[in-house]
């Protein structure tokens, strides 16, 4: 793990990084509280399709986490996203994305298809970014959750179901058709965020892919408005969620 | 308005009251912070069926209402619960749905006739109260809110649609079936509480009827379990849900 900046804003330290891994270089961004000692709660930011690590909405998020719960929180871009190459798979199940949404054929399958191709790396890369950042003594080895939507719900299903240092996530955005394999594997906490409009999820097949998880304790939320239309309060419910969770908030930064 | 007792306990003064009504007496329960003048953000609380105002669930929400969010909490019986006696109406339709019941019959229509019934009286009930509690000085006109599921939402959902007093309302565990006819007037931000395992309402109708609130905010929030096992977290999140509409709370009870 290569940090290659840092910068310090509004009590937020924000470090780029870069980890090698078995599929090349991964780059990423680490978020931490100013001036307080790990070890922390950890939260992994799983950003959606199209977007980066460093995309707007990924950092008001994971400086709200810092800021108010005191939490870690990391992101990096997804195989294929940000600064990553596109390989020539990537290529071909995009170009045939994009064929099948132009000329209205059944996009789900190909879009599974993509997911689990980018699955089939990110998995690894984020056990291997949890490793590396649980040794730093600002992260340490507090517990963990998970935030994504979208492809970052897709990606973070097969995670989740496979590392048992997750201990809450906030998913959503997805169908079954896409991530019906590992959910039935999840026990953990989870908040289920739907949109009750939206355009490129069908309802049923969000509502079918929160009837898979296992978890015991498990809500859905839906809102109206089309799949980029989240409203403002779900991520205060985010925090207050992961806050019950995985601990720290009253006084935070630092408090117990 | 006749109060006929008042007690006080951990910083909540309860008082039970009698308000005359074209429809015979109807008893109620008043919840205020003690010791802070009005106005305050008010409460309406709905009970559900077969129980009455001073239910244990009732008590609960309406003193961490006045307890952490400063606000007063009003509940009453319902038309053919609690101390209030039934009428001849009341027992026929009872029978009947006790006899669908028993015999695998449809339910629904019989339940929708209850529930109208009920609520030709309870609304212009409701609305009597709310104009009783706030010429009271430790209530005022302030805000108000209505909380209400099952039964509670049955009835909610007309007297809501009728009373432009109520700015905001958690409702749910009710299906379309019973309560469409004023869903569609309703306007205020709404919290609705779904089980997903409710072996009293489809989740298609509570689903449906989601739907048809024509509130620009509203969230669903779905929960494994039977009707009666909305988790404890939800009442977490009713109290922040009121506190973001109605306004008050850090440093609650009396606090800006």
């Amino acid at each position: 793990m290569r940090f290659v900046s840092r910068t310090s804003s509004d009590g937020v330290t924000e470090q780029l990084f870069t980890l090698s891994s078995a599929f090349g270089d991964v780059p990423g961004v680490l978020w931490t509280p100013d001036g307080v000692p790990g070890p922390r709660p950890l939260i992994l930011l799983g950003h959606g399709g199209g977007q980066h690590k460093k995309a707007p909405g990924m950092a008001e998020r994971a400086r709200r986490f810092a800021a108010e719960c005191g939490y870690a929180a990391v992101a990096v871009d997804a195989p294929a996203h940000g600064d990553r190459p596109r390989e020539e798979d990537h290529d071909r199940v995009i170009a045939e994305l994009r064929d099948r949404m132009r000329t209205g054929g059944e996009a789900a399958p190909v879009l599974a298809e993509f997911h689990a191709l980018l699955a089939a790396q990110s998995v690894p890369e984020w056990r291997a970014v949890l490793d590396a950042v649980q040794e730093l003594d600002r992260v340490g080895t507090g517990p963990v959750g998970y935030w994504g939507v979208s492809l970052g719900c897709a990606l973070g299903i097969p995670f989740i179901a496979a590392e048992p240092r997750i201990r809450a996530a906030v998913l959503g955005l997805n169908g079954v058709d896409t991530s019906a394999g590992a959910a039935g594997q999840i026990t953990v906490p989870l908040e289920f965020l739907v949109q009750w409009d939206d355009e490129r999820v069908p309802r049923a097949a969000s509502l079918a892919l929160f009837d898979l998880f296992a978890s015991a304790e498990k809500t859905l939320h839906a809102n109206p408005g089309g799949h980029a239309e989240v409203p403002a309060h779900e991520l205060d419910s985010a925090l207050r969620f992961f806050t019950r969770h995985l601990g720290r908030r009253p006084g935070a930064p630092g408090a117990s």
